[in-house]
């Protein structure tokens, strides 16, 4: 399988600016070869902006960006695209506008058969898996399917968040949110990447990367930490 | 209209029990004709163990509760009940078992138009709004629709939650999330009710009870505060 992706848990990083916090692992992926990456900023509303701030961004490292939106044919901007990055942003109103424009089907095709490169970030990433199911966004459209691209046979949350043992509200922990996905017949795994933290996936080879751990629910298990550098290819072979 | 609600913004209040900082609103709001109680435990995963908790509180304060999930036919018993209360936990899974059991329009119906008074905690308040567009929870299963019972005009985000400005985590705050809302053709007023703070309908007059403010969040205008008593009436006019 020639499938190579890089997740990223967040876009920014406290006290960094867009992207910085992961510029050289985007220079790593992207390679010499990539010349345009094709940018979807469907996750923000206002996707002129969005994509200027990506389009600024990725120009420091050497990288044209289109934006998906300004293709006269989204589907055929994806059949043509070089490398793909889905920024992050409402993951509710990403995948509708995925499944509205139709592209879902053919981003899908173009990375795991014709290894396009594919980068996500927070939304992004969450839209890589098999589901929405594990988003921390609030549902502000209804999108047909909560079925994503499905890259990756398991679900990521991104940003990650541990309990704040200080904390006087009682809205549910992000673990007990997780916990109660488990109690629904859904995927079996879910990778919680914490802010700074991305997983790398090159075919069948999956490698944390970042500056902080990663935490893997699975069901019926307990709970365990994985530093970066781990290998998690275990993942990819549900 | 003869509409009686009481939506309240969380079950349990830190540092007490469950329902502890509401038990007088609750026994002021269901008052003395009322004998049994319809509770619905959809939203969290164990039902009976659920039952068994909202049935020990309420009989603390002389009311008999029946679980909607231990009758045989749940359209039947939402059609005979004196009072309903749907209890808080997964928006998601709440909604989506409220249509698996074929309840929302009996409920709408037995509220709006039978006057029988309904109680809702987190969850249960998200329901009875326009939809549960505004829910803080995961996802983790997709209901057919994210329209709920409809029993106000207005969607609330239960447990509403001030930014902390000392947070190096970079997920959107709560407001972000609402204006996120507010860029979709979405209901354009959204009541953020901060954990121990309830609405109180009785017809067309609104009255926000508890010990908390709460905030408005109306599309294109800055959002504005209310103390508990302050009459909101205005938000059942659109």
């Amino acid at each position: 399988m020639k499938r190579r992706l890089l997740l990223v848990s967040n876009s920014t990083l406290h006290g960094g600016g867009y992207l910085d916090h992961c510029l050289h692992n985007i220079s790593d992926f992207f390679g010499k070869d990539v010349k345009r990456v094709l940018f979807v900023p469907y996750a923000l509303h206002d996707r002129d902006a969005y994509t200027k701030t990506a389009r600024d961004k990725l120009k420091t490292l050497g990288y044209e960006v289109d934006g998906i939106h300004e293709a006269s044919d989204p589907v055929d901007a994806v059949r043509k695209a070089e490398a793909i990055f889905i920024g992050g942003g409402n993951t509710f109103r990403l995948l509708k506008s995925l499944y509205d424009n139709k592209v879902v089907t053919e981003i899908r095709r173009r990375v795991l058969e014709d290894g396009v490169p594919y980068m996500g970030s927070s939304a992004g990433t969450n839209v890589a898996t098999v589901s929405i199911n594990t988003t921390n966004d609030m549902p502000i459209v209804y999108p047909p399917s909560f079925a994503a691209i499905g890259l990756v046979p398991f679900n990521i949350n991104p940003h990650y968040l541990d309990p704040d043992t200080n904390s006087r509200h009682m809205g549910e922990t992000r673990e007990q949110r997780i916990t109660q996905f488990h109690e629904e017949p859904q995927t079996p795994s879910v990778l919680g990447l914490r802010e700074g933290s991305m997983l790398l996936v090159e075919g069948n080879k999956a490698t944390l990367l970042g500056t902080t751990r990663a935490r893997l629910f699975t069901r019926g298990k307990a709970s365990v930490e994985y530093d970066p550098g781990s290998d998690l290819s275990f993942l990819l072979t549900h």
